[in-house]
């Protein structure tokens, strides 16, 4: 680091700010306790009050010992999580509470916005419809920037959706569907190109699993994906074992994120260590370079400036708050974000499903037969132990996996909040809201397997292939 | 790291267990020195003995502490050089002797072999002509594996040759020419594929400079690269930022090494630290990348294990013994190595030419007269202060940076020898050696410059198209 505070704060981001302030502070400290002469402390304290007044100056906040700037707060991790608090990072979720993750205090944390009534019927004015029922329902929570997209799209510009998937096994459950459903509404409704990245360099990189297992997962991935409805003329699907052999810019875009990010950076944001393999401590750009037009020059004619959304769940956030980050320095505007909360596994709510454990969760591949004994064995029950107990003091929704699991399947709201009452009350058992729930999931999982069946392995390669899509840039 | 020392030790490179029997090492000196109980201690000794056992299983030398296995060396950046060894990594090279670098030294501290009389005699009857002076000479002075080249080369077994250059600036210096001109008449000699690096990305983010500058340069030096008279059907030219994007062999070979080295081992070859980008820390493994016959699938017909060869200046040696390290954990066999000294400035042997100081070198684009005053000028003589002293007492060609340059550039080993001998007795003046360094490098420079204008746009291009080349794989 330069000597001069001044000389090269306007190009530091303002994480790199409050890094600098930290850093001084404690140089002062240290000053003090070690009873350094009068003058250098002085020279010290003076280019500390410099730094924050830079600090101030570019994040409109005043410096806070210990409290990132909004907008970048670090996840903390493992030791520096304090004791109540949910771990939520890219590859953990977990928390004591079998209500699931406090969404609340995470966007507290993160520094992100949630989504209110204002913005939902914002949206609804916006696109003259009903909006998605995961919007209505809480499952999409927390945004960055929403407002900015509903701008570009009021005011005739362009955005585009970006969204992925790490392909770390052939089988997805009903979870992974979620982003992909809201995303596939997403389009319907804005009718936008949509970019979907499969992280099998990621995959690669964490498992234990070869190149080519990870790359033949991907491709397997992309049929689930496909079985979701997209439309070929305005998705483009990529492997980055794949693209990033295929284009310039995408590398381009990468290079230049892995830039402006330090180790220390990455450290304090995802917890890497030294003992980490450098492709882990570089991916996190990998992950942000689509969220930058110009790496799909086929799409967007090599624009750069074309406004991004990500739907996602709320776990992928740190790598977006780095993107933020990063953005304005690499003269590309910032992503939007929609969070998701996380698709509860059939156990309870304190963890997220798992590909890796069979009965934590409702396969895509799962037979009717297979669904209901899940089902019935597996979903926790927020019943009561006796029949005669429930009748008589009613289940708790809060924290029954088969409602949760209806929150997110079951579209008709009526219906629902029957359910919710009726269980709440005692009148309906835990056996009879899991046949619903098994009523519910069969023929969709069903008709899933059915769509999936279509999709060829040509399909697959028209998905994947850059090109232009079905929109003039 | 794991709790049993056995459980993956066998995945683990010569370096790692190194570290790993070092940290143990320091883990019983803590217990003893912390009066820990008995049982505790004996424990961790047993770990220690039994990772000893594996290091010297896996690499035939017994631990050393402080001495990291021969072939793997670690260069000492920064603070761990000792007083008197010279400095020497890819971004640095100085010493304080007027001689320049004690090679021989560095022979030993990066555990390469010298290019001894044998090896040069073996040479000259595999290829049946005489070796190029720079081998005779001592300019390439270091090898890694040269014999089994030789082996192959003998059994009709194909290898490659690999070089690069950074792209800093649009101007070279003569010194640039040296690997290419050594490389080219390998190719010359033994009739194999070529492929030449140009890492622009390393340049974007090493220095202060746009994406668009480093490409730009690239593109030039490639001019000059060319300009050296290599075969365009037996040569690839490639910019990282261009080839990346084109090849999925390439990225393929780079995630693969980049799982395999962690931040501690590029912090121990290279001197990185946490404030270093992303970027930086995982570069090494797009140098290491080329050092693979897949990542050039267009002209290995995809095929993995053909031997490279790899020319350079010593000061490139770190990045390939990371890649060396590496290798068989990929599956691939280990790149050889030729290295070279480094070209020395005209000021004197303590350090390499810089392209960023103009007065430093002899530029590609230097007219006659401009050649003529800076050697006149700047280049360190070697004579005596007045005539009488040097007829007296000769002059020392051992500092004498023209004569050095003449050991670079006069072919002739006669002339060569009698402007040595002159010299040394005093008989040849200071400004006569300069005289005839002149009168050689004003030509050489010149037909260079003659030769890079008959280089166009479209024969760049040509060299840097991913093709197949006149082999057959």
């Amino acid at each position: 680091m330069a000597d001069s505070p001044n000389c090269d704060l306007k190009s530091l981001s303002p994480l790199q700010l409050f890094e600098r302030v930290t850093e001084q502070g404690e140089k002062v400290r240290a000053l003090k306790a070690g009873k350094a002469p009068k003058d250098e402390i002085d020279a010290a304290v003076r280019m500390l009050l410099s730094l924050k007044l830079s600090y101030k100056t570019t994040t409109g906040q005043d410096y806070q010992a210990g409290l990132p700037p909004k907008d970048l707060v670090l996840i903390n991790n493992g030791t520096a999580k304090e004791e109540d608090e949910d771990l939520v990072d890219p590859w953990n979720v977990q928390t004591s509470n079998a209500k699931g993750v406090d969404y609340d205090k995470l966007i507290v944390r993160f520094g992100s916005s949630k989504i209110d009534t204002d913005l939902i019927n914002r949206l609804e004015r916006a696109i003259g419809q009903k909006p998605h029922h995961f919007l209505r329902r809480g499952i999409f929570f927390s945004h960055r920037d929403m407002d900015q997209v509903l701008d570009a799209y009021e005011n005739k510009k362009p955005f585009y959706l970006y969204t992925g998937r790490g392909p770390s096994s052939q089988a997805m459950h009903v979870g992974h569907l979620i982003p992909f459903m809201f995303t596939k509404w997403l389009q319907e409704v804005f009718d936008v190109p949509l970019v979907i990245q499969l992280t099998d360099d990621e995959k690669y990189l964490w498992k234990d699993m070869t190149i080519e297992k990870a790359y033949e997962y991907a491709k397997e991935n992309a049929k689930d994906i496909i079985a979701c409805g997209f439309d070929v003329n305005k998705t483009f699907i990529f492997s980055d074992l794949d693209y990033l052999g295929t284009s310039a810019g995408f590398y381009r875009n990468i290079v230049k994120v892995q830039k402006h990010v330090t180790f220390n950076q990455v450290k304090g944001i995802f917890g890497f260590t030294d003992s980490d393999c450098i492709g882990k401590i570089s991916f996190p750009a990998i992950q942000a370079a689509p969220s930058f037009s110009s790496s799909f020059p086929q799409i967007f004619n090599g624009k750069e400036n074309i406004q991004c959304l990500i739907p996602c769940a709320i776990d992928q956030d740190p790598y977006f708050r780095m993107t933020r980050d990063v953005a304005p320095r690499i003269g590309q505007p910032k992503p939007a974000l929609l969070h998701s909360v996380f698709f509860p596994a059939l156990q309870g709510a304190q963890t997220k499903m798992s590909a890796s454990d069979p009965n934590s969760s409702i396969f895509l591949t799962d037979t009717p037969k297979q669904i209901k004994t899940k089902i019935n064995k597996h979903a926790f029950s927020g019943g009561r132990d006796t029949i005669e107990e429930h009748r008589k003091y009613g289940g708790n929704c809060d924290v029954d996996v088969s409602f949760m699991y209806l929150t997110f399947f079951l579209e008709d709201d009526d219906r629902l909040e029957q359910l919710k009452q009726a269980y709440t009350s005692g009148e309906l058992l835990t056996g009879e809201l899991k046949k619903v729930l098994i009523e519910t999931m069969q023929p969709l999982v069903a008709a899933h397997q059915e769509r999936r069946k279509q999709v060829t392995d040509e399909i697959v390669k028209q998905f994947m292939t850059p090109r232009k899509l079905a929109f003039e840039f």
